[in-house]
């Protein structure tokens, strides 16, 4: 079939709207019709070129949500009709991780989704009669994609798509971080390492906890407001100090913060994020995707003195089994997504979203097909 | 008083056998009688000059055992005649970090401590008329030495002192870290990277855990023996192989190991730890001391893949309230000391153990005066 898509054919150049061809969903394989997808700085950062991982021609786009059109053989979980978020962490519940009880980290279809197939090795993307690669197992830049059952999340037909198609990502990532990787307490304290749709769900999720002082951080004072309006109780641009800001966090907290989220990707920031950690028990939770070979560093006395380093991959949240209850509660009004949602557009104009992010304009810009 | 000391002049000098001064103890501090002592890498790292906490001249030792001598004002809970082990992490009860119930890092005696002195800023030692600093809160190479109350555990009067040292510090850190810091469960596995007294406490702490593999990492195979008859499972010399000794680790095990200890102090050996945990869920816990200005680092991947990077010190164990338990354990031959003490002498012939420590020749050499 035909389907209208924003294709990435190489590093650094702006994606092209044209009609792809999307070949028929094969065994445990389910398409859909999105209706809505989120554009994320992941997306920029494969596009950009810095991605290992990354591969062109490719269709990107992680962060949707739509409905099922067509199941392949053996597909039972879900049905024509059915409303889905696709996830690029599946959970297939029988592999070690999925049995451990311990991860989201799930290894069912990880090796080929790396590489922009599908698990038997194709794409179900061509132009021209040439292949187009899959994007983290989503593909949610194509108004109709093929994506594996395993990496699909069955939610409520009644939900609002252009506001939790957030949860497909960024949202989900910043509020399940708080509450699976880092398990914040009633009145702890927190830092917040940037303020873009990871680390503004990270400030919900805070407040969520009722965690106690939660101070956020960003050199784009544009993004206090809305923070503040999710709970965020300090506010610290790094600008206006001449000492690093792990510093000025420290003093202002006595010995730091319980907890703190790197929401950005920078490994300077993530070295300021541990370091501003609570000596004895504070921990520091690496959420952004750093630039390929980069790395982090820090002196091993921080860490003997009781600190910890963490990471977490869409915030620890086991998709089929855990994100239809934030749909719910995103419903109830106990996850607040509307107000990432500050501008919506056509497939058309998707590369103004990009412009806008890469500008700090927007949270978040929703494409509608 | 007089009392016998081997006493660090400077930096990288041999110990001198002298007779120092040492003054009564003050409010709130306790003159011990120093029966037996270890000597450990860390005593030798200050010796070096490598610690940028270092201070000379200075008494080391901070791995002994003793009994009361005199109390100072204030003292309540030991009197002369009650066989203690000197702490170099006190435990007051009493401040932020002891009253957390999170970590063992108490601060009562934490500044002056790390400057060599007493909390009152002077020295118990002296020699011909000029101070002489403190060490680690303990200088247990001094036959009489003044401790901080705060410092001291109380324990059975009838443990064999020339065991129950090495609770002081090396076996009590190792299998601290398993227990208090790793937590590691049945059927875990485990990686311990260097087989020093600490990493060989680390083995024996896994299997009191009831761990299922130990592998157990050193470049001088003849440790592996003792690592052997303590538990251990599998013997790598990363000598034998021609890549990085966590390649090796994840290739045999599948996906890394669910522990990792580093028990050495090198920061690239830190790396190697940490790069064997297991994806999803493997933590590697950093018990090694560095050397001033190094750094450790790693891709932020490994830790967004699911991997924890911690670290420990006295291995999380609380002097004054858990201590004397492991002393009983070590009693009951639940935990083995005898098999760590591989020399004994006279203080006089201190240097020698250091001697013995850098070329490998002995787990612990214990001083008796």
């Amino acid at each position: 079939m035909k389907s209208r898509a924003a294709v990435a054919f190489g590093p650094g150049q702006p994606l092209q709207i044209v009609e792809v061809d999307v070949a028929p969903p094969k065994v445990g394989e389910v398409l859909i019709k999105i209706s809505h997808t989120g554009v994320c700085h992941t997306d920029a950062f494969t596009l950009s070129g810095d991605d290992p991982e990354g591969v062109f021609p490719a269709i990107l786009g992680h962060e949707g949500a739509g409905i099922v059109v067509e199941v392949g053989e053996g597909v039972t979980s879900v049905k024509p009709g059915d409303h889905v978020i696709p996830l690029y962490t599946a959970e297939c519940g029988e592999c070690l991780f999925c049995k451990s009880g311990k991860t989201n980290l799930c290894v069912a279809v990880r090796a080929t989704q790396g590489k922009g197939v599908m698990p038997d090795g194709t794409t179900r993307f061509s132009y021209n009669g040439e292949p187009i690669y899959h994007y983290m197992g989503c593909s949610t830049f194509s108004e109709y994609t093929v994506v594996a059952e395993v990496s699909l999340a069955k939610i409520n037909p009644e939900a609002n798509h252009e506001q939790v198609c957030l949860l497909g990502c960024g949202v989900t990532t910043g509020i399940g971080a708080v509450h699976n990787t880092a398990k914040v307490q009633e009145g702890d304290s927190v830092a917040v390492f940037g303020l873009g749709g990871i680390g503004l769900a990270v400030v919900q999720g805070a407040r969520q906890a009722k965690a106690g002082r939660i101070i956020v951080i960003d050199m784009n004072p544009d993004k206090f407001e809305l923070a503040k309006q999710f709970g965020a109780t300090d506010f610290l641009n790094p600008k206006d100090y001449d000492k690093p800001i792990q510093q000025v966090i420290v003093e202002m907290t006595g010995w730091g913060v319980d907890h703190s989220f790197e929401c950005i990707g920078n490994v300077n920031v993530m070295r300021s994020a541990l370091e501003c950690a609570h000596r004895g028990w504070g921990q520091s939770v690496i959420i952004g995707v750093a630039g390929a070979g980069q790395e982090i560093s820090t002196r091993p006395f921080q860490l003997v003195t009781g600190r910890k380093w963490l990471g977490t991959a869409f915030g620890g949240v086991k998709g089929r089994s855990q994100l239809p209850k934030m749909v719910e509660d995103a419903m109830k009004g106990e996850i607040q997504l509307e107000p990432f949602v500050t501008h919506t557009m056509p497939l058309d104009e998707i590369n103004h979203a990009f412009d806008l992010m890469h500008e700090g304009k927007s949270i978040r810009s929703v494409i509608h097909y």
